[in-house]
């Protein structure tokens, strides 16, 4: 395998072997490396010392189900500490097949220098980026799809990225015409704009034998694994993931009393019943949308949907969860119809709809838009498009339209909003979100699905949870898996190992993976620590220790204590 | 001595004892012992566990010339930690003369309830704001004076600390009309804003026997040193200081290309012969202004103009150094008549001039505004007061607006903006910046004054230089003593022992007196490493190490190592 580094100062391109304190590093756990080994922990993140990291997990392109996603990194504009987000899409696979370990973008040209990576079997080059600098992802993608090929996976960024926002992500392409696969999180999309790199298209590989070391130990896992998938409950093709995709959780999420409803005032939402997986699903189908297509080559689960406007014609897809909780019901919007403008708009933009619908949230507090009421929104996000000093702020994300718009009531943690579940009343996640060392994110770390187990309103036991949580997420995230494809590997995680054996031979141990995932985590945290990072950055906002949380009328209150101690038994 | 604790949750005012733990201090030195005794210091610095503390130095009160300056503390919005930031006029000495160690002002009200603060002798009230809610610092003044008596003090924020903007400052009146002294730094305004507080009113106190522990030591020792300002040749009335105030400097700073210059692209003007303190008197007397009065009572140095326009109408008073390098040649200015708008604008809103120049310079460079075009640079600064979304980003700060607008190059240390001087062409500056527990701040400990015993442009040295200053620093500003008035207490500190003894009978020791004053910063560390702050933090933005500054081409190069080891032998 190799690494392509791409020198931004030179405009050059540099094949490398991989060095070998990377050799058995994938996705997030290759970027925490690197960034630890590579760049230093206080620079600034939109300077020249910074580095785009974008690379596939150990899994990809191997024709894993739900195993191909792309991971991009750096160091994070907006927490200030290492940043991993990843995509579906076609890119994390190509990748692989093409044996790329990373792709790493470092230094940085003149200011408004704009150039797209080309990548093509084993040659790369930066082109200018012409005319699609200025281009939404969409407008990007189709252009460059034009040019290079429908097969071809664009990697782009819209207005957002280009003008250094640090809510702005990084979108990768689908199978047929997909566009909107987002690496949304922690402001990538501002440092591949540092960078001046408007987008990286990677050719269709040609298919090649794949030099396994153990054929037989892998396709037997994979088989087996995929299997399971198949067979899972919620997965398989009456599941309910399959059918109604992340939307599927709108329901108990909100019966829970955890649903982000405007600004995070209240957990739940009396329209929730209009913004159900159910509803998205029968609306989806009945205007002639999608539903249960797939975002990576192969995925078995396929919870993939496109909805479509009344005229039938495709507004956005995937509509996700975390989209609807926080441009839905966190800013008032009773409607999947109006949600989907919005995510649509933040996708073209390139923006995280999690950061925009947390700004906007604010933005409302502070008396610039209404609650509910989608004009008053679709203003204030346009105008993020438009780059006014306003758009810039929204753009910018939710501490910062705080910190301007004069607002206490921001939820974030490390500087990055919150997605799609109220601490106050799901404190696992709040554990998560303050001590992961990729600020608030829920797939750093999802306590929802065990909220049968532990109590999620009670302080008991989180901490523990959140330590199990963030360690498989770091499990999924360094293999390229999918979070939805996580339950046949939890329950016998020796199929993830014998898939990495047959893959690459390292006769690997279960005990020997469990210490590489948790490695994961602590090299991250020791790249914040050095980037200044302390317990006392790792914290819930204040207000939400002290304003109870209709309707259970609940404060976060997990000790401080308990926070310092996740990692105790790391 | 007393306490007047201000509950802004209940609207309830109480006198206390002065706590034992806080008997022996004054102005900073009490505010970072109170911060660390009383305030959370992880907690949201606009929120209801902060407090705004309003101290006397140790000798106000005492009609010590230049000595009657008045602290303004709290944790700070702008850089997460301690702050003080202090002004002359009249109330420090009327607090003092109360006896009263400090107002402090506790808890929030709710949002848009503002309150007056009224001290009659040994009374206080909290009054409704009333008319004067909504305005700036000029007509509040009035008003409240109008209201309260000529002789009363009055301290106040205008639209910008009322909006909670991290670039809001404290004004304080003076005698006889004077509207424009500011604790400016930090922003303060924004946490008086929080409380609800649009300003404190302080009558003046009738004249009484002042209960003097050693009245011969006091008065000998406060007539030595008021002999010792009024012979020194820079002090004195034939001296640079008294003529030409702090602007005295501005040829000098520019002739070590340290003087701040669009944006911080260069270190020195080609206009700045008309910025000179020399052209400010000449113009400032042929015009019929103010040129060698006073901003407190009883001061013998009298380094105070008043700028007028051409038709002798004043326009703003006292225009100072720092305020003409920040909104003067970092903005492009050539002309003191453009300066004094700005900085009467500035004033008006409760704006920190080094905070908005810096601010309006970062915005200049991401296209807003031209340098040099003093009506593009108005047009930016009114929207401030107009509360505009680009009003209010740069109504809360260089860092803000360096983040929003996409600027890299931002002169900032600490989440605050550096004063009037390059630190990399006076190195010993960049070393206080980088490591006061303060932020960028000169009064911090300031090199310029040392520039022939310590080389700007080396490394060597700076450290135990700023060290050295910054212990100073923390004695003036607990003491109340202007900086200019200095001298003579370093040459002889046992003269500022005698005055505190004489006045308190604590038999203080030089050797006592020197670990008081190292004590305030070892506070003051103590409460930002509570708060997160760490040696990450405490660093010289990263392009200041990268990109030469003209004219000597210098970066600023003193290495991380130094800046850690500052405080080892405090």
């Amino acid at each position: 395998m190799k690494l392509l580094r791409v020198d931004m100062d030179q405009l050059l391109v540099k094949w490398e072997p991989v060095p070998a304190l990377y050799e058995r590093l994938g996705g997030r756990a290759l970027i925490a490396r690197l960034l630890l080994e590579e760049v230093p922990a206080t620079c600034d993140a939109l300077g020249p010392h910074n580095k785009l990291i974008i690379a596939p997990g150990l899994l990809g392109g191997w024709s894993v189900s739900a195993a191909g996603r792309l991971s991009v990194g750096g160091k994070s504009p907006l927490t200030g500490g290492v940043k991993e987000a990843n995509a579906g899409g076609t890119a994390g696979d190509a990748l692989g097949r093409l044996d790329i370990k990373a792709v790493v973008g470092e230094g940085q040209p003149a200011r408004n220098s704009w150039h797209i990576l080309y990548i093509h079997e084993d040659t790369a080059e930066l082109l200018p980026a012409g005319d699609v600098q200025g281009l939404g992802t969409y407008a990007t993608s189709d252009r460059l799809q034009e040019r290079f090929g429908p097969d071809s996976s664009v990697i782009s960024i819209g207005q957002a990225g280009e003008g250094l926002m640090c809510g702005a992500g990084v979108c990768v392409t689908g199978e047929g015409n997909q566009r909107s696969n987002h690496a949304a999180r922690g402001g990538l999309g501002a440092v591949m704009g540092s960078k001046g790199l408007k987008a990286i298209v990677i050719d269709k590989p040609q298919a090649k034998p794949l030099p396994l070391a153990d054929e037989q130990l892998f396709r037997s896992a994979a088989r087996t694994y995929a299997q399971k998938l198949i067979n899972d409950p919620k997965l398989g093709r009456s599941g309910s993931q399959h059918l109604y995709g992340t939307a599927s959780i709108v329901a108990a999420v909100n019966e829970i009393g955890s649903l982000p409803t405007r600004n995070f005032s209240a957990g739940s939402f009396e329209a929730s019943p209009q913004l159900r997986g159910t509803v998205l699903r029968e609306v989806t189908l009945a205007r002639g949308g999608e539903a249960g297509t797939r975002c990576m080559h192969g995925c078995v689960i396929a919870c993939r949907n496109v909805y479509a406007d009344e005229e039938g014609k495709a507004i956005v897809g995937t509509l996700q969860y975390e989209t609807i909780s926080l441009v839905g019901s966190n800013l008032g919007l009773d409607n999947l119809d109006a949600v989907a403008r919005l995510n649509y708009m933040c996708n073209d933009f390139g923006l995280d709809t999690i950061e925009t619908g947390a700004a906007l949230g604010v933005a409302v507090e502070a008396g610039l838009a209404k609650f509910g009421d989608l004009d008053s929104l679709l203003a204030l996000l346009e105008q993020v498009g438009q780059g006014t000093a306003l758009g810039r702020v929204i753009g910018n994300g939710v501490v910062t339209a705080g910190r301007v718009l004069g607002v206490r009531r921001v939820p974030a943690c490390l500087g990055q909003a919150m997605p799609g579940y109220d601490p106050r009343s799901l404190k696992g996640n709040g554990v998560t979100y303050a001590t992961s060392p990729q600020g608030a994110d829920h797939t750093a770390g999802n306590a929802f699905g065990a909220r049968n187990e532990v109590n999620p309103l009670g302080v008991q036991g989180q901490k523990e949870l959140s330590l199990k949580l963030q360690i498989i997420a770091a499990m999924l995230d360094s293999t390229g898996l999918c979070l939805f494809a996580r339950p046949p590997i939890i329950a016998d995680p020796q199929l993830m190992v014998d898939m990495l054996n047959g893959i690459y031979g390292w006769g690997w141990t279960k005990e020997e993976f469990d210490r590489f995932n948790r490695d994961v985590l602590r090299t991250e945290l020791e790249f914040n620590r050095r980037a200044g990072i302390t317990a006392a950055d790792y914290r819930i906002p204040e207000y939400m220790r002290e304003e109870p949380l209709p309707p259970h009328n609940v404060v976060f209150d997990v000790p401080d204590a308990d926070l310092d101690a996740v990692f105790e038994t790391l």
